[in-house]
């Protein structure tokens, strides 16, 4: 589906962060998905799949990658596929976080600039982290983050790397979805279902692609935080709908505080994702502080709503075995220490 | 060198958990290491090489293994080669701690009994862990720790798993070198040393033999807490010496505890290992924190030694890249809560 082929009762969606593109039809295919694993090896930690402490849980812990979460996947494979011209010079970004620091890590393995737009709201420790990676941090008014990038490649000639909707980034993260699918005899038959956080939708996206073509028999479930469930309700409602972001931006988990899935996402999440479910915002605190103090998994918050649907919506989930993304691990130490005292 | 040839100015070692058994002399050699890295596939996990975020310092994250520690790759080898009749009649083991979880685990796995012998002030959670993963565990007075397992073998004829003093056990922690030496290109030929905890030795052993044959220009250092630096005062003094258990109880370090390298263990840090140096207890803290709140990765205090030792004594060390072994990560979640607050 289409922008333009929203119903006339939803939302219309945000300003897709990378305008203007064509409308991307295809879905993502398992050959890019290879071709991706091939350019992310040897940055991109090959994360191995972990029994957690709950019988019948399986964990991805993509807080291992070298920027604490699964983006380096997705922001290595774009970066990979410009040419080598445009990428010579330097890159631009826009992202409240985890986006931020994978692409400028990308661009430092690439030895390229990289100029990151971050709204003023967003976490410090993920802006430091991005300034400590070499990268430009420009900060800017919330309602700048999309229009601030488009000006400054106007200017540049600088190639934008979108944090989602793009089908490069989706192959990325789909990565995981095939390191799933070489880790899953370790379920021994009983992988049933893979439970993905949903933001923009580019990790779910991916996931979905890959596992479609390689375990077809696996069911892929979104999690979103229930004051940031516009995917959900989008999943719902057969339409891709936005929340205002005055409403996404209530949940501790900063990093799915997007107002909507992306274009291409959409249509990976309209036809190979089986579900969209939403947790509480007590349930989000109470897996993250699981996942250190029993799994031994630092997390955060949005990188546990996963493990929180495992935990806490067992009755929503099929029978078997399930596996949990563990999508990102760069929590704020003062909401860390916050989760652990429970 | 044997107990027998300790010298006369030496501390008597205290009794070697299986007794009585041949003084071993030969070292574990690549052979052993490789069979046992067969023997642990698809049980242990095989940990991947983090790029830390302190340039020049790598990390591997044994917290990720199913009972989280290292301990599981000794007991998994110990116990796959227990000849099926003596392995049918269950295992006994004595540990304060990850060895205990470890041969439960490994017990389940073969689907034998487990009896473990853990004195009466370890840590709670492990004691409890142990439990969770079904042995039948048994509280003794801290003096009784090596004479009660010998006891209760002599009555059942179950197979005792000794925590460091054996050469399957240690064949199976060298599997961690194995794994090193596969993954030593992500450091760009810049590998240099490789820092690892210390307490009976098994770890630094197994390692330093894989070491030697793969990658024989990397140095070897073990670390170990001030506090219970037997090993350190033994590699000054090139023989084998014991500290009182009243000295090594000090350490915040629970499970580096242990009072004297073993027998087997001293003959590989004499001749395979470079140095063994310590660390106090504020660096051990600082590092199990940094290890959190900077690397995202839980540690036990133990398991942050040799992190400790890059972060606070770089003199101390050889030019180049290192490699830190996060050995385990069942840390208490008071001490947990305490390191954060820092």
């Amino acid at each position: 589906m289409s922008a333009e082929a929203l119903s006339p009762g939803a939302v219309p969606p945000v300003p897709d962060p990378v305008a203007p593109h064509p409308v991307p039809q295809r879905l993502v295919e398992l050959d890019e998905i290879q071709d991706a694993a091939r350019r992310i090896a040897g940055v991109a930690v090959r994360t191995p799949l972990l029994a957690s402490p709950w019988p019948g849980l399986w964990l991805k812990p993509e807080g291992l990658q070298p920027i604490g979460a699964f983006k380096i996947r997705g922001a290595m494979t774009a970066m990979s596929r410009l040419s080598p011209e445009v990428r010579a010079r330097g890159v631009i970004a826009h992202s409240s976080g985890n986006h931020a620091q994978a692409v400028a890590y990308a661009a430092k393995v690439f030895g390229v600039s990289a100029h990151i737009v971050i709204p003023e709201n967003a976490p410090a420790k993920k802006i430091d982290a991005t300034r400590a990676l070499g990268a430009t941090v420009e900060l800017v008014p919330v309602e700048q983050r999309f229009s601030r990038p488009l000006e400054l490649a106007a200017q540049t000639g600088q190639a934008v790397i979108a944090p989602f909707d793009d089908r490069n980034v989706i192959a990325g993260q789909g990565t995981i979805g095939l390191e799933i699918a070489q880790d899953a005899a370790l379920c021994g038959g009983r992988l049933r279902t893979v439970l993905v956080p949903v933001s923009g939708g580019g990790l779910i996206s991916g996931i979905a692609a890959a596992l479609a073509a390689l375990l077809p028999d696996v069911v892929v479930i979104g999690v979103e935080p229930e004051l940031a469930g516009d995917a959900a309700d989008s999943f719902r409602s057969g339409e891709r709908r936005a929340w205002a972001p005055a409403d996404t931006g209530r949940t501790i988990a900063d990093g799915l505080r997007t107002f909507s899935v992306g274009v291409l996402p959409w249509e990976h999440i309209r036809l190979q994702v089986h579900d969209v479910i939403t947790v509480s915002e007590a349930e989000i605190i109470d897996a993250t502080r699981r996942l250190a103090l029993q799994a031994r998994l630092v997390s955060e918050p949005s990188g546990a709503v996963a493990t929180a649907a495992w935990l806490h919506h067992r009755e929503a989930l099929p029978d078997g075995d399930a596996i949990a993304i563990v999508s990102g691990a760069n929590v704020d130490p003062d909401v860390f220490r916050m989760v652990l005292e429970g």
